[in-house]
């Protein structure tokens, strides 16, 4: 069988048979980035038209694209509706970019570590990958500024709001400087914020693509962490030099998101009652944050180093004593319990050991102290040996 | 801006201009493959679990699965769930298989005419597309046995049940000829079958894949023709040398098809109460058919010849007097009609001059003669000028 030259890069994808793994229900999975079950919102149909039914427009439906654009500019992204297109969940967005910016060999600029099925869709089209270390407070901006001296990345790839893994949220300083830095290296801005309404404190912070006065962008967001990811309802925004090519990329890979789920995300987006459910989301978020946090003090505090998130739904361990966290998975399952090793989010998966993700918002609280505990004895084990 | 070196095959689409003229309500539209309107069911959404907005697997719901393969093996297609991947509407499939098999220039086999978005998705990939001539029985064996020793597609496309554009329905004696070539050579068939369920008379033909015996397959179906397109809706078969790829490449692409669009659709699949919408979606169609083709004989016989389309959504007519439909789409417009030119759907649009798409499902019967009278006085203007 001859397949394409790309099928070579198709990685089997860990997240996949953690997930798969993940699914016995007696597995305490800290694997997944899966909302929690009882915070889906109950959601209505009993309105929609008929006329839902029917095949819509490539670009979305034109009252979300209103409501996307409106929600947008309030946090100061600048955009109308034309420059909203609807996709199937943000990994599409993944994929129309790299459809349009990548051929084999061609650089991107991404965090390390970074979003692991971003990595896996660029590099399935051949991207050569170019990282820039991630600090407590955002990128290492001389190693962007060297990066961007010695390269030529067709767009950055950023996730500046709660990144998953790492949960590092960029700071104000930092915002403006990568902002300066892509305008003065002409260089297009990918803005990821699937998680930018899980926020667990004050603390605010403005899209980095509001901050940009020359370079070109494309903001992407989803309803799948604060409504109903099932929908597979996402949206990006883009300037009017990439978005017609987004758009005729969209239709040629599927022709349109489906509409009832458009429908749904428009009964909410701006609404009351969507307000209402984010609060109740955030503190339902935050308590299991919290406790988590407990969990991790009393079993974690000798083994490795974390922040406290301060929005997103992922602790991010560094081990004081780096091992690959991918040898742990085998044992750690066999004793029931699921993780996300930290290895794949790195470029170099092999150069950096020692992180390990652990989502804070499936495991029920009557069995995140068991869960945790049994983690950190595999652990201890392991490097015990 | 640097694009990727696709971006420069990535086409202007026709058909996206035609329909978005052909949104106005005063515009008689025979351009679209829109199932009508008044045949979209009724759907229920009441008893849909809250668990659908969760995540779901990138293959597909279970049950779905289940019921898709039973329905295939009814067919005469050997498979069972484990092959059966979900996808976001028939064009992923394209899309997937697409990036399975396509690098610039890898060679790939195509009826002339064919589905002009499979065309416009493989030539985005890079493909060298190959065309075997259509007769009204199915493809030119011949030149079909030709064009297999001469070149090295890696996959053929076909579609033999009520072809779009051309209506063509292949023979039982054809369909054993392509399958046996097929197997001759080892080229794997990707066999699209959107419009199967809607047939107006009692002639049946099992699928080509069912009557390969070595050559691998992919088999493609969607609910869009016979339930609801906006829920996108569609699913792949593949062989099992192929189904992991494509599962892994579905998963990049946008992690898993809407779950609440699965649910629905798995609601009428294999029931009694979706053998009943089908038999009034038959009975509608024909009616309007029947009428359209009154219409045409009145209208279109000194114009055009065409076969009477035995089932799908179109006929196909072909000039007399051969001149680029292309040029015919502005005056028609100009008239508040719409209909879809036949060159697109050829590999060398230039080269095949002559023909019309007009699907009959769309336009209400009462402005049906007002609508080909008016494109007929265009043509005939067009040919006396």
């Amino acid at each position: 069988m001859a397949f394409s030259e790309r099928v070579a890069r198709l990685k089997s994808s860990l997240i996949r048979e953690i997930l798969a793994a993940a699914q016995c229900p007696e597995v305490m999975s800290f694997a997944g980035g899966l909302p929690a079950e009882p915070m889906l919102p109950r959601v209505e149909w009993a309105d929609m038209p008929t006329s839902m039914g029917q095949y819509g427009t490539s670009e979305g439906e034109p009252e979300l694209r209103e409501a996307i654009a409106e929600e947008a500019r309030a946090l100061g992204v600048p955009c109308d509706a034309s420059q909203v297109l609807i996709v199937s969940g943000s990994q599409q967005t993944l994929d129309l970019a790299s459809k349009l910016f990548i051929d084999p060999g061609t650089e991107v600029l991404l965090e390390a570590p970074t979003y692991l099925a971003a990595l896996q869709a660029f590099q399935l089209f051949g991207a050569d990958c170019i990282a820039v270390p991630q600090e407590a407070d955002g990128p290492q901006i001389d190693a962007l500024r060297e990066r961007l001296q010695n390269h030529k990345p067709a767009f950055a790839y950023l996730i500046p709001t709660f990144q998953n893994p790492s949960a590092v949220r960029y700071s104000e300083a930092k915002r403006d400087a990568v902002a300066a830095l892509l305008d003065e290296f002409g260089v297009t801005l990918i803005e990821d914020e699937p998680y930018r309404e899980l926020v667990f404190d004050d603390g605010s912070a403005t899209p980095i693509v509001s901050r940009l006065k020359q370079a070109s962008w494309i903001y992407t967001g989803t309803v799948s962490k604060t409504l109903l990811p099932g929908l597979r309802v996402g949206y990006l925004i883009a300037t009017p030099d990439l978005y017609p090519y987004l758009l005729r990329l969209k239709q040629s890979a599927d022709l349109h998101t489906n509409r009832i789920g458009q429908w749904q995300a428009l009964q909410w987006l701006g609404t009351r009652h969507y307000r209402e459910h984010l609060a109740e989301l955030r503190d339902f978020y935050r308590v299991r944050r919290d406790a988590m946090q407990d969990v991790l003090v009393e079993h974690f505090s000798d083994l490795a180093d974390w922040q406290i998130p301060q929005g997103g739904l992922f602790f991010w361990l560094t081990l004081k004593q780096p091992l690959d966290t991918r040898t742990l998975l085998a044992p750690a399952l066999a004793q029931n319990v699921a993780f996300m090793p930290g290895e794949p989010f790195f470029i170099d998966p092999d150069a950096n050991p020692g992180h390990l993700r652990l989502n804070f918002s499936h495991v029920a609280p009557e069995r995140l102290s068991e869960g945790l505990k049994r983690l950190a004895e595999v652990i201890r084990q392991a490097q015990a040996s």
